[in-house]
């Protein structure tokens, strides 16, 4: 099992060096997130994360979830260790200060969410899915809601649920049947059941809040027919205080592929009592207000999972003597050289170091545009802010999530046969990080989201400012001849990002298919790019630290090599999927589909 | 659970109508072998792993191996499955008639291997080892280990195992502490721990048969001091009946990520008696004679993976109604469309179709220069089929197990939230899948093999038979304007090919390094342009079979455009790595192994 340290000094190189946290804040009014603040948050989470989160990870995948009656046991540890990230206060972080929270940024949150992550996936979808209810109520909740609601959660005594799913439908909410009767109250009627309920049940907190979609009678059809509702476990008195159980209850927990130790539940509502959070039929509409925070929070999980993959890796690499370098005996004085020297297991490490250095920054990146949304009061940084994190989200949703797998699986691949082995702890981690790529939309919806909806939906206008972006960097960079095959790289990248999206633009409007045909690619091209261009600008910054001369030459030496790396070994890569794309959509509309076999 | 189908169409399209197997059969003296023959095992064997193994697959992995004292105990309902195997016959078909086999080719055993292998990894596994032994002893041992432990291996009721690895040695086995010391008898005694030994103990059959490399006293240091003996679970006399128990004992077995159903043993020799085979000192070398047929054998796998994963996929797609396309309404009638309308699931499942049929005739043709090697009398032929064999099983174990697993990735993303549930059966298939990329050497290894020892050991003269191939078959496909697109694209492709071996071998003289820098992304080029070239061949062939008239026209149409997909939408991955070999190793040796984290 690899012990997890948590990557503090690179957290903090993104966070201050890289995105200078400390103006940020201050220019949005976060007084409070001074850099000693900041500084010290980040140590006592990366403590909190390695002494009480990470040694739970393995026990967790061993034991998971048991059901018993529609009672859900957390495995051994998980109580004692949400009491202690309660008594923290750490869900209250990044809360409003109206509820009982700490009113810090969203983005210090976010990579304290990083470290969870990485330490133990499981565990960290708990607070997680709860951060996404309290954003709903907050957003469309009346004033009765969210005092009777909001304080418990802030304070996480009571956690929540987003309750979408049903057996027939994920990605096509618009199909779903729970249904919503008006009750002489006011209140509503819930019946239905859903499933894939992420903490739908559990022995954690004294209450669960599921917000839970469903169907007024005579609504539209489709998703302009869907309502949103606050359904509690148990039902909550005027005051906010528990009262008796509502009829809500646990069916059965999944047995699944990974993320054992959080219970994905099948929760039914027999006329349970839900209350109406926004207007009527207006529920997708008030779910997409905060789902992009959703999809950052799992893009997250991605780069968590490739830096939890490559602490074991790199562990097992320099201590595992397997044969000779073929460039020469690199440890004469053992039985064999350390795997780290052979170049193919550097590949995968350097693989997982660029992926989740690079997710770090791009998240991070994103995690401040989210500050801005909350707390800007200049309407155009705002609405720039939100232009951005439309482009950018589903790119790190979809793309860090398939590396981040891909990167797991490279952590296998490093320790060979050892790697297969459960107790190593390298396979729970690509187990885990499967879901990633599936739940909050797969990979080939975020990839619609990108190119159907947001890059021709807008005929391209979305790339813009990104593209803007990349050109200032260059035009900041032109005189730095240490950064000059940077920029001239990625600036024919860059191009060729918009030349592609234009010939797609141009197919689709002969095929509409064509979209759909090229989406994932494309998703993985503006993935590979956008890296790009957050490694150009760490090794930027890097060699600004280094002329400045001072402390932690090492470090920067390693940013800007390994900025290197990616940029001649990953980066390329964005040629396949330009290739695939060119390749077009005809040969996959071909076969009928009672032709597929014979 | 996806109920597996045996894909017996298409495996006597690439037997019969690609490989023309009659013909070759007939020319290596196999008379037994008749088309009647062929095509009667092919279908007892299609009946027999739907029937019979594929139902055990689940239960398989829920229950996985127990073991208790020593004693390991399948799951239920393989004893009796195995017991059917052996009745029928199964274990003998292309063994020699010598010791009681069938003598049929092994090509045609080859093709059942893969019903097996889809229909139930785990299951698989047993026979694989066993013949791997067997093929050992026959190759090696002396004619009286030969009558004494053939027999009943060739029938099935003893099995066999190869005990290779050691917990410090898996790639390296120089570095082997397994000791073996001459007794009085002549017999050596076997000391040492082996672990990771496939079906190393079970209760399918009455003995087990097992292969050990240990080392003698003063053995050279290294890979060449390697010896290997015959040690059985139950000491055999001369006659060839069980006698007493010998002193092997299985420690423990593995939890693992996948192949539950696959006892994954320690194995301790305790003064263990054991028989040399062949020459002291010249084990590792005779191995290595059957190393090509094991590593086709887990190539099988990859593409067995990808059918089996494509079979679920193909049938939850066209029942799962999810979205409408977008380029118009096609199930009016529905709710929504079946998702297999929608663009990007298509490329999915196409991908694993592409991969699936592609690695069956590129399986197909290896296995039949396996029968080469073994029934040829004509030496130059051999020698081009072992030449043939040499370049491309590497290719096809490592591409083939590559792609099988990502081909097991989209199954489970075919199925979205369902795919990570259990009970559906397609994490099982992933899970069951990313062995066959470590074991028989990784794909780190298998890329090392192909590029330093073969390629570039031979100057590059190994590639030349094979690209006289794609030479002759452009020019037999020259007047085909049906084929000039393939033919044009595969040429470019292969003189691309010749280029980066050549580009590869320039630099390497100055860095060694390089080798290692590009072997994985130089081995995945060399695959997707080999399996192009079998895409190629497969579409020319129905192109002919089309023009011929008769049945099955819409199977030739279907393989057409499957080519068509392959060309367009998968061949081109290539040129990502192309573009990923250019980048070259400077980057990935730059950072000291101290300076990989901070």
């Amino acid at each position: 099992m690899p012990e997890y340290k948590a990557p503090v000094r690179d957290i903090k190189f993104v966070m201050q060096e890289l995105l200078d946290c400390d103006k940020h804040y201050k220019k949005l009014g976060y007084d409070d997130a001074s850099e000693d603040m900041v500084d010290a948050i980040i140590s006592e989470a990366a403590k909190f994360t390695e002494q009480v989160i990470a040694p739970l990870n393995q026990i967790g995948d061993e034991q998971g979830c048991t059901w018993t009656d529609g009672v859900v046991t957390t495995p051994d540890g998980f109580k004692d260790a949400y009491q202690q990230y309660v008594e923290g206060g750490w869900p209250t972080l990044s809360q409003s200060e109206e509820f009982g929270g700490q009113g810090l940024p969203y983005s210090l949150n976010a990579s304290i969410s990083e470290m969870m992550s990485s330490a133990n996936h499981s565990f960290a979808m708990y607070p997680g899915l709860s951060h996404g209810a309290q954003a709903t109520i907050e957003a469309h909740g009346t004033s009765e809601q969210k005092q009777q609601y909001m304080p418990k959660l802030v304070e996480g005594s009571w956690t929540g649920t987003m309750c979408l799913t049903e057996s027939h439908c994920g990605t096509d909410l618009g199909m779903l049947r729970t249904k919503a009767i008006l009750n002489d109250d006011g209140s509503y009627a819930i019946t239905g059941t859903k499933i894939f309920i992420s903490a739908g049940e559990h022995d954690l907190s004294d209450n669960i809040v599921h917000i839970v979609i469903a169907r007024l009678p005579g609504a539209p059809e489709g998703s302009k027919g869907i309502s949103l509702f606050i359904v509690p476990k148990f039902n909550v008195n005027e005051d906010g205080t528990k009262a008796d159980r509502n009829a809500v209850s646990c069916g059965s927990i999944e047995h699944k592929m990974g993320i054992n130790a959080n219970a994905t539940c099948v929760i039914n509502f027999d006329s349970a009592k839900g209350f109406l959070i926004g207007q009527e039929n207006r529920g997708l509409h008030c779910m997409f207000t905060f789902m992009n925070a959703a999809r950052l929070g799992v893009a997250m999980e991605g780069s968590a999972a490739a830096e939890a993959a490559f602490q074991g890796s790199l562990a097992y690499a320099k201590d595992r003597l397997q044969m000779r370098s073929i460039s020469g005996v690199k440890n004469p004085d053992g039985p064999a050289d350390p795997i780290i020297v052979h170049p193919d297991v550097r590949r995968m490490l350097l693989t997982q170091k660029s992926i989740s250095e690079g997710g770090r920054a791009l998240i991070g990146y994103l995690s401040q545009l989210v500050d801005i949304t909350h707390a800007s009061d200049d309407a155009d940084v705002k609405a720039d802010a939100e232009n951005k994190l439309a482009l950018l989200t589903p790119i790190a949703k979809a793309f860090l999530t398939e590396l981040g797998f891909e990167c797991t699986s490279h952590g296998v691949q490093v320790f060979g046969g050892h790697g297969f082995i459960k107790e190593w702890g390298m396979e729970q981690l690509l187990r885990d990080t499967k879901i990633s790529c599936i739940y909050e939309g797969t990979t080939g919806i975020q990839a619609l989201d990108l190119l159907a909806r947001k890059i021709l939906g807008s005929k391209g206008q979305i790339l813009k400012p990104f593209m803007t972006d990349i050109a200032i960097f260059s035009k900041d960079n032109a005189d730095n001849p240490a950064m000059s095959e940077y920029v001239s790289t990625l600036n024919s990248y860059a191009k060729q990002w918009q030349m592609i999206t234009g010939d797609i633009g141009q197919k689709a409007m002969k095929n509409a298919d064509e979209i759909g045909g090229a989406s994932v690619d494309y998703l993985m091209f503006a993935g590979y790019v956008t890296l790009g261009y957050f490694w150009a600008k760490m090794a930027s910054v890097a060699q600004s630290k280094l002329k400045d001369g001072g402390e932690d030459e090492a470090f920067y030496q390693a940013k800007i090599k390994t900025a290197a790396f990616y940029f001649h070994r990953i980066l390329p890569r964005a040629q396949g999927h330009a290739a695939c794309i060119e390749g077009g959509v005809d040969s996959m509309m071909a076969l009928a589909s009672e032709d597929f076999a014979f």
